[in-house]
């Protein structure tokens, strides 16, 4: 595997307080010349869902032999469990609790293996503490894989995708004439970003949320000020937006809200 | 022109979605060397005037070689021009919508360049989404400038600066005995910086807004908690702050407020 | 004493202005080599006794030889002084406001240097503003030393540690059959941190805050949701969380609110 010497962080953490900053603190002292890069760190406490979809969409952007840490974990210190992955040449350390699932749903050629805490001594990693895995485990374990003094087959044994936590993120369900999906984000300019891919919403899709039709378009631009608009997103993605102002606002919509194409592209039923 | 190897990026893209992360990895995979900063993210989305503002000011704090990537971008997408530039020994690259105007009327040695998008293809970058492109244009760009693979003039052709949409950020009036200015920005402590020069404000000056007179001085611990105060800031802007305290809040004030300086220092009418 | 190349940062300034991305720059054009991480800039304005409380329990997650910087300043271009410091190996630049209580307190081997002004035209550093020593004193200092050009012996003359601003961490208060303390910090997720070190709290305390007793436990995991738990927290201090929510908004509790442990670990009277 390539080694690009980037680690991301997608974490709930937030910016009051210095958790992030410890994890980098932890991270440069075994591994200097990392590149360190913020993903997120604003995803709402234990929204497991919302990190699920942008850890999938986002990792794309960069360089194979990257690792990715995300940490949405509100079950620290239990028995649940971590796990490493390789997909398509990124590496993943994430909590079990299905932050992985769309990741692993949407790559080609994966591997999972679950962290033995066993070894984490023999790694040469401190016992950690019951609350803070992420600067504990999580960030000497991806400062020593992203510096390819450790290999993810190390961390421990290889388990099935199945036998994971199910994937955060629900799937759309296609029907004869019709795709439902949800909203399951709503980015700071306030549009709706779904779970429906790009695919399935050809030229004569028609959209319904909350019960309004929203025509297409192709950017916000392309329709007059205070207007909804229904378009296919830069991650590829069934987007409700509003020109100059907030779709989530003005439609009183949220994460969970059903959202409806007919007339869309259906996949073949062999893909 | 020198080769600093940073990047800056102002946006107002906030941080609670990986946007920024992403172009980040976007520049890394191109540049891995490139030295990231981010100047602002949190620009009120849309506001091209603060943005305008503070990559004015903040620019020169940086190295010479500097690419500086400003997008607050409502026009994304739309027949909207992205212009490439060099002033004074940095580099910028924004959408042509008047948030380069200040740089540019505050530089001595300018160039201004029309990004033509049919030459991408020969620049290597990929067709760019309708709705993402400061990860799709933007970042790659700045990512091959910064490593000086791409020259400024390959982006497109040389055009006036006064060909540009105007500057977002409106100047100052010099009238006989006064000066007629505005609030432009209203920072994290409730400072009210305006866009008049710190030229313009001698020891005899008196400042005014909304009706009430502010009385001069060097810092905010050189008046009582709670009392206002006006002075030059570090950015050399008139600024109306409050000891302690919020001036914003305080006197109800925010962008766009008229503040008026008497018996100002007027510039030499030759210069 | 080593070099690490790394800067820390922790602030009150936030993140809607640019004050942060312009002190990288001035120690980018000084030392391009520097690792910037931030610690914190969150920090509410002025606050300097939850900055004095981060600094002392995160620089430790760094390398010896790294530059942490703090700039929570209400007095910035007054008559307060600047002072530099050692501690175990780590570097400090800060007002002397209290901030650098709890490093001197809690470390081994320290020395503090007052920053003599008059030097600084000959360290090379310019005139600084009245209202930014972040951007104009500390960033080009810190930037000298973590490049290993300027010793911390260089800024001024040596002081006693008894002769700075006292700390602005109060201390718990250990009396026969108990410690009382308060909360010092509220995190991201409402959980309450006091100033009450792990090693007072053993197995048989009892912990009181606003009339109510707050069962022991070891992770947020091991409770039901929506109860209240004590716990040892990752750094080492007393902590009252609850599950799956906000101990803040649940006990209506906020800093300075009073913590008492009953039956705690008393430390030796000799220690």
């Amino acid at each position: 595997m390539r080694r690009s010497g980037i680690i991301t962080l997608l974490t709930d953490f937030g910016d009051r307080d210095p958790f992030v900053g410890v994890m980098r603190g932890v991270i440069l002292s075994r591994f200097p010349e990392a590149r360190i890069v913020d993903l997120v760190h604003q995803i709402p406490p234990q929204r497991v869902r919302a990190g699920a979809f942008w850890l999938e969409r986002a990792h794309r952007w960069f360089p194979e032999g990257t690792v990715h840490v995300a940490v949405i974990d509100p079950g620290v210190g239990t028995e649940r469990r971590i796990v490493g992955a390789s997909a398509d040449g990124h590496l993943f350390l994430a909590p079990d609790n299905g932050l992985l699932g769309p990741v692993l749903e949407n790559s080609q050629k994966t591997r999972v293996v679950l962290l033995d805490l066993e070894r984490l001594s023999a790694l040469g990693i401190d016992p950690p503490s019951a609350t803070f895995h992420g600067r504990d485990i999580f960030a000497p374990l991806a400062a020593e894989m992203a510096a390819q003094r450790l290999r993810l087959r190390a961390l421990g044994p290889v388990i099935e995708t199945d036998a994971l936590v199910p994937s955060a993120l629900p799937r759309p369900i296609e029907k004869k004439d019709r795709v439902e999906g949800e909203v399951v984000v709503v980015d700071r300019f306030g549009n709706l970003i779904t779970n429906i891919p790009g695919e399935n919403v050809g030229p004569k899709a028609a959209v319904e949320i909350r019960g309004k039709q929203i025509p297409l378009a192709r950017t916000y631009g392309d329709v007059a000020a205070g207007a909804y608009l229904a378009l296919v997103s830069s991650f590829d993605r069934l987007e409700i937006a509003r020109a100059e102002g907030s779709a989530a606002e003005g439609l009183a919509a949220t994460v969970g809200e059903r959202v409806v194409v007919t007339s869309p592209v259906l996949r073949d039923a062999h893909s």
